[in-house]
């Protein structure tokens, strides 16, 4: 046997290991429901690995729903996509109008957070709807503009059992990490703005 | 003058100092070039996030195309998705035999590796594809299926100046890191495996 075969065994048998006893943790797994699933962070990709799982839904021909609470999250190109080729399985509402920064018009964008959350209450008590993407409506509850513990008790109480609700945006409070089944952060560790590089198709929007 | 009212005029006057201090760092971001895009950590998403932006390619009708390394980052039901729907604007090139620990065959996943590897190079030479992404490329250097200089020295020499290359995966090395314009790091800060919950539709695939 030279080196290198005996390498390639004892890789071989290490890696038979590991699936071992990745199959027996597996095999403990066994419980299904809707999940609450928290995206936050400073980092890039919250919205896109949020739609992601929309479109796992949409690939499985299961119904779902985006309510969009501001605009900027989600690129208008991946709203228009979903409009325009998968409408008939997921709804999709644009209720935002705008960074806040950009309307400068506090009691306007307490209208539009306000009309976003009744919206997304209809698609979640929706049972059929597999999955509810609220994006970006983190910090619609961390300016205040809809109240965190009306959110929070309401998916205690009215989530359907089988319904995954994603909840996406920077600053997501520690009450709605607290009772969420899925959190990631991400986290910006180099960004391009930096170096003077501007927003780019494909990238950005 | 109430104290509501005064509370909106003070949130719009900083709302509108927010957007001018915005707008000028926007204005001085000028330069477009194609970027290396790193999506790693142990959190979920980093798939998903980059397969957003190859979906808003798609959206603005840019060629663009997926290698897969490993099976398991990005979902069947994803790249049926793309493949039936998408096929004549995004090449998608499965390589990879599943994760290393269901194979048990370091020969033929260094193999597998290396023709997904010379597949990428491929693509990215194409100068027609706005976006390629190297999904789950991360493990098999960090495997040593392939060799992380040669990646680093293709990219650095080859990758024509506006295509735009996304490597995702667990792992990305410190000097992928180094020559890479825009990092994310996904964390993973709490996840339902651990409260006995299996992998489900719509989320995990």
């Amino acid at each position: 046997m030279t080196d290198q075969d005996d390498d390639i065994t004892r890789h071989n048998s290490k890696m038979a290991k590991k699936k071992a006893a990745r199959d027996r943790i597996m095999s403990t797994k066994t419980e299904e429901k809707g999940l609450i699933i928290v995206h936050t962070g400073k980092g890039k990709g919250k919205s896109s690995a949020a739609f992601g799982m929309v479109f796992r839904c949409i690939a499985h021909g299961l119904p779902s729903a985006v309510v969009q609470f501001i605009k900027g999250g989600l690129s208008t190109g991946e709203r228009d996509l979903i409009m325009a080729t998968f409408s008939d399985i997921c709804a999709f509402h644009t209720m935002g109008e705008g960074f806040t920064w950009e309307t400068q018009d506090k009691e306007r964008d307490i209208a539009a957070a306000t009309a976003a959350w009744e919206k997304a209450k209809e698609l979640i008590r929706d049972s059929n709807n597999r999955l509810v993407l609220l994006d970006e409506i983190n910090i619609a509850m961390r300016y205040g503009y809809i109240d965190t513990s009306e959110v929070i008790d309401f998916l205690k109480a009215e989530k359907p059992a089988m319904t995954h609700v994603v909840l996406t945006g920077r600053n997501a409070s520690d009450e709605l990490i607290e009772i969420a089944d899925l959190v990631t952060e991400m986290t910006l560790i180099k960004h391009p703005f930096r170096s003077g590089i501007k927003a780019q198709i494909g990238v950005e929007f």
